[in-house]
């Protein structure tokens, strides 16, 4: 049985140490780390090749690979965002409001760290190093547990920041991986809570409901994306199907990526065919209701299964509805809470729209592409969330960090 | 089986018409409310009666019937929490910042509702009231799972307060209670997340444990207070003593009570015996380690347990630390995450426990018991959390809320 007691141990007794820790220092560290990935690249470059070949060998796709491989350039951007952490405004100790209580109290509430941030995650070796530097920055431990495919990989890149963080006069424990990959510790590492305040999964479907269900930390959920464009009858025609054609086609495998259409009913005779010829350019297939087939010949037959879906895939769903009512209705019963658009050129409708939708983010005349950390000015993204505690769509510094209550007084006892 | 689906899909059809609300509306019915629940005391009385009686044969203490009783009073009071909620500001709908972007996007945070709020608490049946009101007032729909014992009282208040809420025009299941105590619904209705947003236990260590380990709905724990005072060497004493006095004894219960003294060995001498001496008015035991023994001969010897105990009692445990540096890491290794305070008069020392502490609250020279919606201002409180997600010590009503970015554009896609 792999010893996780004692990785949590050592997380909290580096807690203290970290915690207080300047950003000055902060800072300095992550510079040195940084260095240090490109200066020991070839050493995580030759256990790179163990997963790579390991993962040829068990017949993993192409696809996949790549999104395993590293190169003397991929390192190079791995250091490059560590510089970048460095260069961000550290949030922590900032008093976010203090005011005098008729007592004489004065009570203000300052930004900590969180402590012991857990984080749970697939393939990509490069979040090894980005997660360590958004939780470094913010003050906090970080225990990382990759998939089993990166191992090799993580390993190196978790000894070379160890060593430079000790190398720095700093506590290597601030960041900890586990090593051991089989499912009992998996699940034993999801149910730390007496060591890990946090614990944040980043990957598929599968793994946040695994989490999600099973942990007994809180969870910050980062999800998937069923985002909605709503067009409705005043929409500027060229702006919807501009707006369309890059929140579908962009990029289709992230969760900002449109997935379904909602098109008012009273433009479907003339907006479906202008939308199909201009998704043909990357031949996207749209599935629809019967007033959008009738609209638009090339439109396939949309299944209540379809309303639901997030296809990351050249695919999108089309449904017509009678105006705002039914469609804010539908993208509330069918959107996973994350980004949903309206293209109208009416007041009210577009007030309605950004008042009832429920998601983290809610557009006006803009591309549902936009929901990203760098997009929103954050300078850093450590995930999407898709939940309503702590924090809500996309997740910078701010989002790895707590408040705690500071009072000052001069004797005062409650009566 | 009881049918907790139905209660789910009930509360998010009534989601939609409660999460938009105006204040206006909201605080008319939270009146109607009030007034109804007054005219029909009568009502509410006799359904107590019943869990009164019930109590009393199956042997329950004297002290627990009475926090079970109702009475003409305890309903007004009740009435009153709701119409004092009304007089509170929403804050629903503030849009806390809001910037352009390089690109022209304006992007804002708003607060709105969680959604549905499930609350699983003991005896007090005020608590049905109380809770609906706050989570109403943000509003959310609640549902609610009293304790067992107060079954008749809860259904006669929900019962009053749904039917108030039908003849004001609004949909009834803005509060569902689940009247069924069996065990497998309790565990069953940790498991609702399908449904329910955020899941708020109120109540003893147990409860909150059961579903900080058994609920997959993200949890906001409300949790028990080992709270610390570090009598540090320049402490004026008879500031120290008064404080003692008062977060020790003032009320002996609640969560914010002094339950652990840490006392600077130079002072143990002279200021012992002076605190033994004013603890003795109310009879309060104290439990030391070896020098606060030798100080006070009354100090009875400590064990390692008590260091961590939360007596709720009048009883208070003492050690003694060789400065600063010892005094944070004992309270950092023993405490609850609750409420601290350091009685000093130096300023280095003042600002190295409020840095180095990690708790919801931190005090200089105050007594802890000031932890509490009602006295840090908030008008209002739902409980202390002791968690670090979403929010950490009193919660108000923003503590209900979360937040969504709207975003205004012109047509804006992702390059």
């Amino acid at each position: 049985m792999y010893n996780l007691d004692e990785i949590g141990q050592k997380a909290k007794a580096a807690e203290a140490s970290i915690r207080t820790l300047g950003c000055g220092v902060k800072n300095q560290a992550l510079e040195a780390v940084a260095s240090e990935l490109i200066d020991r690249s070839a050493e995580i470059l030759a256990a790179n090749v163990m997963d790579i070949e390991h993962a040829r060998n068990s017949g993993m796709k192409e696809g996949l690979v790549d999104r395993l491989l590293l190169t003397e350039d991929r390192i190079r951007a791995m250091a490059e965002g560590l510089t970048q952490i460095a260069g961000l405004d550290d949030p922590i100790g900032e008093v976010l409001s203090m005011k005098q209580r008729p007592n004489g109290l004065l009570i203000g509430k300052k930004r900590v760290p969180l402590g012991v941030i857990g984080i749970i995650y697939e393939s990509r070796p490069n979040v090894t190093a980005d997660a360590f530097g958004l939780c470094f920055k913010t003050g906090n431990v970080v225990i990382l547990k990759g998939g089993s495919d990166a191992i090799n990989s993580n390993k190196a890149i978790v000894k070379v920041i160890r060593q430079a963080l000790e190398a720095t006069g700093l506590a290597a424990d601030a960041i900890q991986l586990i090593e051991d990959t089989n499912r009992e510790t998996a699940a034993g590492f999801m149910r730390m809570n007496q060591y890990i305040d946090v614990l944040i999964p980043r990957g598929g479907a599968g793994l946040i409901k695994a989490v999600v269900e099973n942990s007994n930390i809180p969870v910050i959920e980062t999800g998937t994306g069923n985002c909605h464009i709503f067009v409705d009858e005043t929409a500027d025609f060229g702006m919807a199907l501009d707006i369309i054609y890059n929140a579908k086609t962009q990029r289709i495998g992230v969760c900002n990526a449109c997935e379904s259409l909602v098109i008012h009913e009273k433009i479907a005779d003339r907006f479906m065919p202008l939308l199909a010829a201009k998704l043909a350019e990357k031949n996207v297939e749209i599935r629809g209701d019967k007033k959008a087939m009738a609209a638009e010949p090339s439109v396939t037959e949309a299944t209540e299964e379809d309303w639901g879906m997030e296809y990351l895939d050249y695919i999108i769903s089309a449904k017509t509805v009678s105006g705002i009512d039914e469609a804010i209705s539908h993208i509330n019963r069918y959107n996973t809470k994350h980004s949903e658009a309206i293209i109208t050129s009416d007041y009210a409708n577009s007030q309605r729209f950004l008042n009832e939708i429920d998601a983290a983010a809610v557009y006006v005349n803009a591309s549902t592409r936009f929901t990203d950390g760098f997009e929103f000015g954050f300078g850093a993204e450590i995930g999407i969330s898709t939940q309503k505690l702590h924090a809500r769509g996309p997740m910078g510094l701010e989002a790895l960090t707590t408040t705690k209550f500071i009072i000052y007084g001069n004797g005062q006892i409650r009566k």
